[in-house]
């Protein structure tokens, strides 16, 4: 029985009309990280891709920055008290060297900075902490290939179609190819599962590819994005203020309302309109000239 | 200058077109909870609403139960170096007797049972730690009541209609009167602070509600209702697996997918569907026969 969906019987209503129908639900289970043995960070996760979501939430903390790093992953046996295992914690050791950190990630995470817990120490955190650097990373991307990813991602769900309860996230190529997809109850795990598996398969940093997600996009998901050295993040729903400034700090194009045919592109905006010269530090568009009332006076 | 939004400029491309325009932003930041001086958690939030977020928190985690449990809540004066305040860092006093947890408190809540980290032991943790028990609230609401509340939702949302980039939580009556909305880039943190603000106003348990999400509805979503003492969660997208059964498990009605004039009643349809007869165990509609196609063998 797959453990990544689970079957329900459920009252419909509808214009004042009920039924009883079977219905599939994704599933939602506690997965617990342990490292070499300790016990580190609980996560509700969809069962499924656990190891690769073990390594991207390293990789995202920055525990952990190539394959390398990591000796072994497995499932704990004896999790429960008779011995068993219930496939929901897993022990992930790391190579000799690799350092162990001390305390509570998150914490660690976004405090490291001493000027204090604000938007620019947590710029400040990943600064410090990321392998790798994407503001040079030469991609470049027709609006058109843009445009079609949403679709492509949607079409290659698939326990979404059966659930309308999970977020995704797809890496992809320049030229629009679908390079890996996960999905999951939290989208942060969607994205963990990614990029763990691109850790995990030797391909960091991800130089030249686009990172797509189904919802909106936090300061968190660009941070991971940065992590895995990714120079593209594009969502379909609309980012924050923090994620902004990340990607605006880090150098990383940051697309937002990718909708049909149109999308804001908030950040590093020459990847996407690339063939066009500069005019007043602001890259524009090779179709349409910028009317003034579209630029307003303080910007 | 409001902290919730932040204006940007942004290159908005649309078939093929391209223009410069302001964008506003929903703002999102770091935000450290203490508790009598000691840091607890950090979370990722737009400001506002903070003293609801860190009181709506201890609350969901099983520290307080009642406004008298919390003595005072302010903001860290010296959270940056140079003694200036962030704002974003808030102190929790606790009442005398009330116990201070003395580790990580996610850690604890999914394993406080012994039979390992499975979805049963986080029910476990709910059951035993929940102070007030939902299952014979005698909330009763007509469908049509509940299909009106996503609209009433959406209308009162004002950074949303700015940003396209928060989510809501609101707290209804049985009449579909709105007792309080709060929104937040995390779902959790709307819900935390809903919930923190009804508990700062001394309304728990908060019986004969109902807790409307714009998202989906995951097993926290219906342990921080269930803490709160609310008999039914509604939600505009899917539930997972583990939300339905904590729902079931607690006696708690839980509603999915409300569009339209639709939605999927998962667990205590009673409370929508009560002027009727049960028939075998099941809740059948007043309007609509049940075919035999639409009642699996199995169920």
């Amino acid at each position: 029985m797959s453990r990544v969906t689970a079957r329900r019987r459920v009252l419909r209503i509808r214009d004042g009309a009920a039924s009883q129908r079977p219905d599939t639900l994704a599933a939602e289970e506690p997965m617990e990280i342990r490292l070499d043995g300790r016990p580190l960070t609980v996560t509700m996760r969809t069962p499924g891709s656990d190891f690769d979501l073990a390594a991207g939430f390293l990789l995202s903390e920055g525990v952990v920055r190539q394959s390398a790093d990591i000796a072994a992953i497995r499932y704990c046996a004896g999790a429960t008290g008779d011995g068993g295992n219930t496939y929901n914690v897993v022990d992930v050791a790391l190579a000799p060297g690799v350092a162990v950190p001390d305390q509570s990630l998150e914490r660690n995470f976004y405090t490291t900075s001493s000027c204090g817990l604000c938007g620019k120490a947590s710029l400040d955190a990943v600064r410090t902490t990321a392998p790798w650097t994407v503001a040079e990373d030469p991609l470049h991307v027709e609006p058109e290939t843009l445009t079609a990813l949403p679709d492509r991602l949607r079409t290659a769900q698939r326990v979404f179609a059966r659930t309308g309860g999970l977020h995704a996230a797809g890496l992809f190529t320049a030229d629009g190819e679908l390079l890996c997809l996960r999905e999951d109850v939290g989208r942060h795990n969607a994205v963990d599962k990614v990029i763990g598996h691109s850790l995990r398969s030797g391909w960091l940093p991800l130089r030249g590819t686009i990172l797509l997600v189904s919802g909106r996009a936090s300061f968190e998901l660009v941070q991971k994005a940065v992590m895995a050295g990714i120079p593209m993040l594009a969502a379909v729903s609309a980012p924050s203020s923090l994620a902004v400034e990340l990607a605006e700090d880090r150098g990383l194009t940051l697309v937002g309302f990718l909708r049909g045919t149109s999308m804001n592109v908030y950040t590093r905006a020459d990847r996407v309109q690339f063939d066009l010269p500069v005019v007043g530090g602001s890259t524009v568009s090779r179709h349409a000239a910028v009317t003034p009332e579209e630029v307003p006076a303080s910007a």
